[in-house]
């Protein structure tokens, strides 16, 4: 498999496993596409459903989870912590490998404008696939959630969907399709009780505040390991990666005469992070994943 | 393919193609066996095959190799640069994915049992597979070549070899087989015409001089690119990685006042290897390789 998409819909279901296994069975029969991970929450009555694969069968995978969903989920019942406007919320699509961007928007608009017309559910299109800079952010596209959103979308042409009807669908609401980069959760742990110091640390390496690009960061107690954290996410690990942020805080700790512990990365991270960690760090710009030597037998 | 294993059998055939290729056919219908590579060389009258895949297919891939190798070429008429004693003339084994350094010694003795019973040929185990301190290093099991070893063989109780008579094969001499780690080819350039500035910093990092384990290192003239290199072999990444060189070259250049151009991983490396670099770069240790997004789908 040489072209490797990610996609990861999200649900408004987190308290019935059967439905959400149902959504998930919906993919299973294309052998190119796999569930990599499910997950649910009671609270936020929400799920994310991870999956990888080949982009064609990507598109008819999501397409028939999508169908799933609008028949099994009512967001007239709906109620949950998590702001959503749709029975499947949010679709985003990720490049991986052997696909580029442009590719993802692309799998965005085919898959919002086939939904729009098989299931005359309304689209909108966010971040890298969004038509216009105030649907960038999910949660502008969100505003007002299902409920807000019902009226609005009739009688607000700025709430106008990218595709379909401008109406609620009367059951599954609306739609947010697109692509994003890949994003890594990383964490580097600091030998220290104060959180303020995760903090203050935080904000020299987060974009908002003049840091590192892409990178979002936080600071945190963790209580029960008795050490304070510095959690971030990097949103594009070309422009940012681990080890230049890692090292960022080892020099700020430093000045602040506190060790680092260790760094976590936090679930998946795709192959070409790595490959750009090592060009980076070890100036080798001419590093090719093909160098890697599983590559020649996965391939 | 859970369980990878590297096999890089060396031949004393470097002039006939065919031969060579009629080697490698040997080990192409086993399925998950892959030829990587196959390079050849006129004037050491020599010839390397890569093959990676799985463990058990491999014994019986480089087998047939070995076998073909026996039918078709004669030491008693070869001649080249390079020294050797047999028409397979080295066969190491080295652990990629699953397998560990103790079942490669397994595989080296199964492997010189079978040749030795099958087609008579005196074996000799080396490296990590070595049965004595005399036999580790390649140079002093093949001291004397194959015309040396012709009378010496048979005379010199010291030479008896480890598996098979004590009387060389009357066309494929003998074989030494045996273990050893992935050995990583990385060169750091540096930009100056002055090749003893390249070798100073060799010495500061091979482990023969003081240096860092498992390193070898040389100072080159790269004459038609204008700038001096340390090349180097990293014989066991778990104990000396690319970055810890690099950075040490860096460091070294800098007292120097020289500045480092790039560096160069040379051929394939373990991913491995990678996560290794990335663990101690990032003070991650628990970072493992199923976090690899591609893994998922690979495995």
């Amino acid at each position: 498999m040489d072209k490797i998409v990610e996609c990861v819909p999200n649900f408004s279901e987190g308290r019935r496993p059967e439905v959400i296994k149902k959504i998930a069975a919906a993919a299973s029969r294309f052998k190119k596409v796999k569930v990599l991970d499910m997950e649910w929450d009671r609270d936020h009555n929400r799920s994310l459903i991870t999956l990888v694969g080949d982009p064609k069968q990507m598109l008819d995978a999501v397409f028939r989870m999508i169908r799933t969903a609008t028949r099994l989920i009512d967001m007239e019942k709906h109620q949950g912590e998590h702001p959503r406007i749709g029975a499947t919320d949010v679709v985003p699509f990720i490049p991986i490998s052997g696909i580029t961007m442009d590719q993802c928007i692309r799998m965005s608009k085919t898959l919002g404008r086939w939904v729009a017309r098989e299931l005359k559910i309304p689209v909108y299109l966010y971040e890298a696939a969004a038509t216009r800079s105030s649907r960038v952010n999910l949660a502008d596209v969100r505003k007002g959630q299902y409920e807000g959103l019902k009226e609005e979308i009739k009688a607000n042409p700025q709430r106008k969907p990218d595709f379909g009807p401008s109406k609620l669908h009367s059951t599954a609401g609306a739609i947010v399709i697109g692509a994003r980069k890949f994003l890594i959760a990383y964490n580097v742990n600091l030998d220290s009780k104060n959180v303020q110091i995760a903090k203050e640390i935080a904000k020299k390496v987060r974009e908002k505040d003049g840091g590192f690009p892409a990178v979002k960061a936080m600071g945190f107690e963790i209580k029960d390991k008795g050490y304070v954290q510095v959690s971030m996410n990097l949103c594009d690990f070309e422009k940012t990666n681990m080890a230049e942020v890692f090292e960022k805080i080892q020099e700020e700790a430093k000045k602040k005469r506190i060790k680092v512990i260790n760094s976590e990365i936090y679930g998946l991270v795709p192959l070409a992070a790595l490959v750009d960690l090592v060009q980076k760090t070890l100036q080798s710009p001419d590093f090719k994943k093909t160098q890697i030597l599983e590559t020649k037998i996965w391939e």
